[in-house]
């Protein structure tokens, strides 16, 4: 294990590390991909936001040197129209399947992250280890899909029918005590999917979800991710494509 | 040639009958189509528009029943939430292949209309012959797609690339002399696609353009409208799936 990790790798096994610990430590390895001049994709978690105040500290530091233009950000947030391609891009996922697929968008973000992964060379993914999964969908936690306002019921009924087979749930994201509907960034909803078996063919999968008219998103990032982080009670995993 | 239409056939060939009259006669024959306590989805342009007119008189003349709970708008508008499955739809279109596959959206408005007419059993089309074209960009004109907000220069020219091999060019839609971007019902811009040839599979070329993060719809409607009815100086043409 590197210099620069919060905790030497000797101490590791032997103290009690929170799952907070563990991102850090995934984090902190991510940003060693980083190359000053670099343009880069940063994500908007928690895991992500390890990553973000390690470049800052580094970047004080003079230890990693940004783009001119980007120096009074402190760090280089990548806007696509005017950096097409972004060499790197750091994030968090909340589910991480054995072929690096992720879910993303339990926080409520994933169409922006998608188009600025999407445009990226490399997708270095940050997890503590209780994010992987045997397949999509295996924590039993939700699949986010973003749709438009607009009869957003009959679109979530059509989401649930399209995986009746994998004893699909279909719910509305909704926010507080008043149950008000969660709204993105967009200015849409979300539709939570939650599912009892795998649904298969990944791609064939997302291509039925996108087909849906008043789908704008899902939360899946199929054959994305370069590389995957894993931080565990017992040290780092690094997964390479 | 039924009567109820507004010229007998006798005389259609002895008329000058602009755009406007043809496109009268094509809809007055789709509201043939219609039955007392159907469930209607109706489009919003001008075609349309005749459409609405003919089932709001043949309402008022009692001709047509609707159901209770809409008869105080005088004509069902299908929400989708209310009535999953839409008996009817009727609507325009910009362009109109052989194969009934359709462009609609050059007025600004696609993606309602998508998810109403794709949950319909059937979708009559009215058109006058202008419409008709030998494969789906054929006119020369635009081709929309809703796109988010959030770099939508990026998606323009990922949209733009995706077809390069068909000549394509890719313009944000904007309105009056400042040029402002137009903004759809659902919060989103339009990057209305020119194609110089045909762009070949309209499936595939669907999934690849649904497949880019930022797109929300396209304005192709394939294999979804069961009826064309094509109104032009010799008459009406009535086409079936």
């Amino acid at each position: 294990m590197e210099a620069g990790l919060p905790l030497p790798s000797s101490s590791l096994s032997q103290l009690i590390l929170t799952q907070d610990d563990l991102k850090k430590i995934a984090a902190y390895k991510a940003v060693e991909y980083i190359e000053s001049g670099m343009v880069l994709g940063l994500g908007t978690g928690s895991t992500a936001k390890h990553a973000v105040d390690r470049i800052g500290k580094l970047l004080r530091q003079g230890k990693l040197k940004t783009h001119e233009q980007a120096l009074s950000l402190g760090i280089p947030l990548s806007d696509l129209d005017s950096h097409p391609v972004v060499d790197l891009a750091i994030d968090g996922a909340d589910e991480v399947d054995p072929y690096l697929n992720l879910v993303k968008g339990r926080g409520g973000s994933l169409l922006r992250e998608k188009m600025v992964e999407g445009a990226c060379k490399k997708f270095v993914v940050i997890v503590d280890e209780s994010k992987l999964v045997n397949y999509i969908g295996g924590s039993g936690l939700a699949m986010p899909v973003e749709v438009i306002q607009f009869c957003w019921k009959f679109t979530a009924s059509r989401l649930q029918n399209l995986f009746q087979e994998s004893g699909c749930v279909a719910k509305l994201r909704t926010l507080g005590e008043k149950a008000e509907p969660y709204v993105t960034d967009n200015g849409n909803y979300i539709i939570d999917l939650y599912f009892k078996q795998s649904i298969g063919d990944l791609k064939a999968a997302s291509d039925s979800i996108l087909q849906i008219a008043g789908v704008v998103e899902h939360g899946m990032f199929i054959d994305m991710a370069t590389t995957v982080i894993v931080a565990g009670e017992l040290g780092l995993i690094v997964k390479n494509k």
